[in-house]
This record gives structure tokens, C-alpha cells and sequence, in this order.
């Protein structure tokens, strides 16, 4: 992997809007902690927000609630064998930045680690959080993109359940008036 | 096309957790109208809850407010040209369903019309509008989903921005205790 390189906050919205499968990495009292997650979506171009569903039963949940920090790293196919195993298993038990040999790098704005195995990675931090009781759902505010400048037009993950997923086949290009 | 199939609601969220491009039909004083939207997201399994940014530019949105129901249909790749089409024009303007030759049939639970060109639609009435006036984020109840039985693994598309779409490509299959 290369070293990250910044990512203007207007282009985040192009690399979540496609509904990736992607973890999500936070960090209380020292331990960092990773999840994976597909409930998400763009709610704002810039500054970038993003809403998200993450359930009370995930070890995760209470670290984002009172932190209110986290980051989401985006994995390319090849590391799909990992992202599903981050998510069998619950930092309850694990270690899972250890057990899964994660490459944990310092953020810039936030406490939660960057995922040097990921091509893109956005830091975030809770911007509303008026839906966490009813639905789980945090909205965040994106204060930091990472990409990874080695990878060219990396392939990710979509999941249809049950840890089947499509991986990204061909691009296509339409004319398009929609950003 | 198949006649639309009944689909248990149970199953819903496979087919949005993804996030493929969706068309949002909605009807309001008899006049039926469609866009093209990605910013959606899962929220609950079941009955399945699904929230969506709606920006108020788009003609829907009024009608989407007012009537609190609509379609979600999801196209396949074969589709994208007209998908694009969409949204690069306004009800306001244009009766999609006339000028892009799309199948309006009638929903079971809703007035807005099912989408007998793609492959799945999902009957949806306004479930929480609390977060409408912050950031037109719309919580949608799937109330009826349909399926069309003739078209097996349909390949969705991801949209990078500016008509830039991933098409589904492999598929692989891993061991998850995730649904």
C-alpha cells in the first residue's frame, strides 16, 4: 500500500454514493475497534454527511455513541475474506486490528485509526445524533478523506446478504446533469 | 417482462442493501412521475424501513412530501441509458413515463404506478418525516415488494458520479453470520 494521500471533501460522495460494503473503525479508552457495515448513505455533498444504522448489539455502537468520533474505510474485493471475518466475529472478544493483521494508521482529526489496508478512508465525527435512539442511526460529518494513490479504479464490494456480494464488474459512462 | 411476483418483505433489504440506482415513482392529482436516486440506505429488516435524501430541486420531492408514499424500482444494467435519461430531466417539464417509454402498472398498496421494466419495486409509504426540513431525508416503510420471477441475478449499477456507473460483476459467496 501506498501512503494516503488527501482527498478533496467534495469527491467523497463519489466513492460511498455506489453503496460499498466498508469498516468502520473507532477507538475508547485506547482500543481501537473495527466493524463492518453496508446500512449507509450520502446526505450532503459538502461539507460530506453521511447517515448510517449501526446496531446496539454491535460492540461498536457504544464507542461511536460516546466518542462520537470514527473512521470509514473503504476495502477493495481482495480484501473481501477479511472484511467478512471483521464482521463474524465482535471487539467484545477480539482484538480484531490484531487477529486480522489490520493495519491501523493515526488519523489527523479524530482518535479512530485509519485502515492502511483500504484504498480510501474518511474520518468522521457524529453531526446529528437525534435518530440514535430510535433507529440507530448517526449522522456524520466527514472532516478528512484519505485515498490511496497506488490504487487505480479499485473494485469493491456490494452485499446481497448472507455474506454473498458482487463484486464491481465493467464502468460505463452515460451523459449525465446528475453529480 | 414477467408479471411482477409477490417478494416476502423479509427479503427487501437484499435487494437494497447494495445500493444500486434506484427510480423513485411517485403520483400526485393523477399525474405519475419518476427520478433517479442513489442516496438510500437500509434501516430495518422488518417490516423494512428505508431512509432517502430527496433533494428539494427534484419535482418528486413536493409530490413525495404531500402524498407520503412512492415506488422504489430497481433497474437493471440494461436499463442505464434511460436510467440517466431520467435524471437529467424534470417532471416539470417531461411525462417521463411517456417520453422514455416506461410500464406503469398498478400498485397493490399505493397510488404511485410499479415500474413493470425493472426487475424488482417496492410499494413505500412515508414512515417518519421528522428529518425532512433538515435534509430532506425521507424514513420510507416498505409495505408491498414485487419481483419480476423471469430475471435471475439482474446486474445492478453503482453510480461514481456524473454518469459514471459501476455494473454488478462476480459474485462470491463467503461464510457470515451477517444477514
Amino acid at each position: 500500500m501506498s501512503r494516503p494521500k488527501e482527498l478533496a471533501l467534495s469527491k467523497v460522495y463519489a466513492l460511498l454514493e455506489p453503496g460499498p460494503v466498508v469498516l468502520l473503525a473507532t477507538a475508547r479508552k485506547g482500543r481501537a475497534n473495527v466493524m463492518t457495515m453496508s446500512w449507509h448513505m450520502m446526505m450532503e455533498f459538502e461539507p460530506p454527511l453521511v447517515g448510517c444504522v449501526v446496531s446496539g448489539a454491535n460492540y461498536s455502537f457504544a464507542a461511536l455513541k460516546a466518542t462520537r468520533e470514527c473512521v470509514i474505510a473503504i476495502p477493495a474485493a481482495g480484501l473481501a475474506r477479511k472484511v467478512v471475518a471483521v464482521g463474524n466475529c465482535s471487539g467484545r472478544e477480539v482484538d480484531k486490528f490484531a487477529a486480522f493483521a489490520l493495519t491501523a494508521l493515526p488519523a489527523g482529526e479524530v482518535a479512530s485509526p485509519l485502515i492502511g489496508d483500504c484504498f480510501a478512508n474518511l474520518e468522521c465525527r457524529v453531526h446529528d445524533a437525534r435518530l440514535v435512539n430510535r433507529y440507530n442511526m448517526f449522522v456524520l460529518e466527514v472532516v478528512k478523506a484519505w485515498i490511496d494513490p497506488g490504487r487505480k479504479s479499485p473494485k469493491t464490494i456490494h452485499h446481497h446478504g448472507y455474506g454473498r456480494f458482487a463484486v464491481d464488474g465493467r464502468t460505463i459512462s452515460l451523459p449525465s446533469r446528475m453529480r
